[in-house]
């Protein structure tokens, strides 16, 4: 089923301000969560909504949350998201960043006692009409083991990077630090597909493509699979450490869940789930014209690349520019259980789709 | 063949003297250089030596490089390598990043006109002792293919984050962007052994094992491999960018190569190749107490984790850091070819090892 974005927009904003929303904060939330079903990425978009309402109605968001600056020098600080959906929280810090980049050539923040913020790729290319590179990452919910691990104990950890180009479009690259992201599994266990090897373990560690291995003990791997997960396994880490340990949020096993049925850890380590984001200004570097003349270079000599037979070079963040082009003139398609989701979510606060 | 550190130490200074390295610039590049032996990365360091004598040999490095900041902010600089050593240039661009971290919270470093700078985790661990987190990056020599491509237009671009502890061992995480380092592949040429699935393709883009593809047009792959080499290609990209399109050094298939043998593009787009190095002050985010005990709790969670039976879950640097120890008091093992080549050094200069 295909819904134009502006129903799915006004819907999305309406169910905000239902939970309590200021307006401005239920418009900001709105654009972040639908820029992933913009982007094609529909695991993370209004496939969620119906999560993030369960958990307000589980008292673990605060729909009016106070969001600020608690430490800083001149060129970082640290965000308090005082609760806050992810979604409203993460923009604010990243503009943060952007000032602070203004004044200092770049600006690294790092955010606790926040939510899931959507996809990293949205946050960092906030900082490309500034002529910045913007990055932007957060830890999550522990899916993912180790190399070498039994236990759970990071999430997907996605990582972003934004860098302005000039006539070409921009590079965006967005991944989750795992071989496959969560969203990519629930897809072969609705299909009831096996996945491909490499993507998962079972509770004893062994290979395993059985797509429901997550819940009889089984883990996510980490980028690299079977033959380098220990790379993925550091990238994992590093975004765990630069949101959370640097922030005062919670890391590592003790990430609160995102599901409202899974109750946080009991002995909290942190504040929250924590993100990190940065904006570097090009021209802190060199003029920014001459950066955007060589991105253009770089970009179509990879574009122009020879390719594998009945391929072509992609540059980062092509696929994700060429799905939004045509759903905002298409619409966006949505899953039957997604829209029955919404239809839930809608009667629940007198709203109809 | 086992050597004492301070043999291989002796003899690697005084064939940089003899290049013509002013003495304060030998012993850095020589740490350097050596850093590699000692933590295990045995292809990055003495093996390289006689690399690095043809490369001044073909007028190609140049030993008294004035090395400098030739634009700024507070939190940023474009350091000029002037053509010099990069065990040389890197270590003093990484300071340059060190002293903008102590004024403005972090500090980053694009460099430009340089050569290869041994092992990136070197770089990032420099940050360590001031209480910071360090970061080191280094684009390459094209031998890797991007996701579809059957041109070599990346290096293995590695990346390095050490994180400083408080009673835990440090966190050191560096690794190659690509499946497996090209140091590994070369292990398996001179053993005649297939490489695993994943590591490499031939020259149609094909699946292959065989260890000498690189030589008949193949290509390294991204990290990732099979499955997900898009994830290890924009990770490669993005080192490339921050390395030579942000400081004006060359970049993609224009990067010169480490082999004097093969002369470097007859077009370039920048100078030399680039690095990229950050620093953040922990404290630029929380008091460094606070963040070392959290960092302790992180080493600890994850080091005891259960594993799968037979193994052991390492923290990032684990195996470099015991290395290192065993290497400095048992001596540094060399292979065969490698004595032959310090050997071959030592004639042209007069030097016994």
């Amino acid at each position: 089923m295909l819904f134009p974005y502006n129903t799915l927009f006004a819907f999305t904003e309406s169910v905000f301000k239902s939970i309590g929303c200021p307006d401005a904060d239920a418009t900001l939330a709105t654009e972040t969560l639908l820029a992933a079903d913009l982007r094609g990425i529909d695991s993370h978009g209004v496939a969620r909504l119906i999560g993030y309402v369960r958990l307000w109605e589980a008292g673990r968001i605060n729909p009016t949350p106070r969001v600020g600056v608690v430490y800083e020098t001149p060129s970082t600080a640290v965000v308090d998201g005082d609760g806050g959906l992810g979604l409203v929280v993460a923009p604010k810090a990243m503009n943060v960043a952007i000032e602070k980049a203004r004044v200092a050539g770049t600006g690294w923040v790092s955010v606790k006692n926040s939510n899931h913020f959507g996809i990293a790729g949205y946050h960092a290319m906030k900082a490309l009409a500034h002529d910045m590179i913007g990055m932007a990452m957060t830890n999550a919910s522990p899916l993912v083991a180790p190399t070498y691990s039994l236990d759970r104990l990071l999430g997907t950890n996605p990582i972003a990077v934004a860098v302005p180009a000039g006539d070409q479009p921009d590079f965006v690259a967005d991944f989750a630090t795992t071989t496959a992201a969560n969203g990519k599994l629930e897809m072969l266990q609705r299909k009831q597909l096996p996945a491909p090897i490499g993507w998962i373990q079972d509770r004893d560690g062994n290979v395993s493509t059985n797509p429901n291995e997550l819940k009889d003990g089984g883990a996510l791997l980490p980028l690299g699979g079977e033959t380098g997960s220990h790379k993925g396994y550091c990238l994992g880490s590093i975004v765990d450490i630069f949101s959370a340990v640097l922030s005062g949020a919670n890391y590592g096993p003790w990430v609160p869940p995102f599901v409202a049925f899974l109750q946080p850890p009991a002995d909290p380590v942190g504040q929250g789930i924590g993100h990190f984001f940065g904006a570097m200004r090009v021209d802190a570097f060199r003029p920014a014209a001459e950066f955007k003349a060589h991105m253009d270079n770089w970009i179509t000599t990879f574009r122009n690349a020879n390719a594998i037979e009945g391929h072509r070079v992609l540059i980062p963040g092509d696929p994700e520019r060429e799905t939004s082009q045509h759903r905002l003139l298409d619409g966006i398609p949505l899953l039957e259980p997604v829209v029955k989701d919404l239809e839930t979510v809608g009667k629940k606060f007198g709203l109809s789709l």
